[in-house]
């Protein structure tokens, strides 16, 4: 099958920079930080002011180990598959987070809840979509 | 910045092989469909069975049109920021979809609320970890 190719359309910055002080889940993290989207992408940032909750895409540029397909997780001591879990060693080095984002600044994200260290390229912003288990209607803006 | 490449882990079959018909958002999607996991990754899924939902980060392989930064969203009239909506034609055209897993049997993987196309690569499997805006305890199978 094909291989993929992306290109970063953004960077991150935080105030972390040693891979042992980043949060090892946006969930538990409080940290704030920019992303720093290149200009040349900044017209997509449109309307998302409106949203308090992005999902963030990003390269785990720093995952240069091998992965393993079982691995155990920091939280538990039970070995686990890779896919059920958010480990950065995985076959296809990318990370999901959502974070707050707290205020836009032409191409510039201010964002909480990172997990992410500082130099981080981001690939993609989308929206944040809760999950409703109910299947009441949607209104515009989650989608 | 470095050029970023991937390899898929995955194709995705479903009984939707038209574009034209492919629900426009998980959210409104009851369609099922199995996610094949390539057999070298299958030992990834241990664990895997324990979860309700899983993320999947696919590839919009049939997103060969050019992007615009400024797109009108199917439910609206307004034009919006690319980074703000769900549509497959982005800068890096990855998908992300939030599942039901019904069950697994080896390396198939049965879903439900699928909003992807027969053939989608599937580039990663994670856990579904819900946005707990009160920041209470989690349990450890959301990490």
């Amino acid at each position: 099958m094909t291989m993929i190719t992306l290109k970063p359309i953004g960077v991150l910055h935080s105030r972390v920079t040693r891979l042992e002080e980043v949060p090892f889940q946006w969930m538990i993290s409080s940290l704030e930080g920019d992303i720093e989207i290149f200009e040349e992408y900044t017209e997509g940032l449109q309307g998302i002011e409106d949203l308090d909750y992005i999902v963030v895409i990003f390269f785990f540029h720093k995952s240069t180990k091998e992965y393993s397909l079982i691995q155990k997780p920091p939280w538990s001591d039970k070995m686990r598959g890779v896919f059920s879990i958010c480990s950065p060693l995985r076959p296809n080095p990318i990370g999901l987070s959502v974070v707050r984002l707290l205020s836009v600044k032409d191409n510039i994200l201010h964002v909480k809840n990172i997990d992410m260290v500082d130099g981080t390229p981001i690939l993609d912003i989308k929206p944040y979509i809760p999950l409703k288990k109910d299947n009441e209607p949607l209104n515009s803006i989650n989608l």
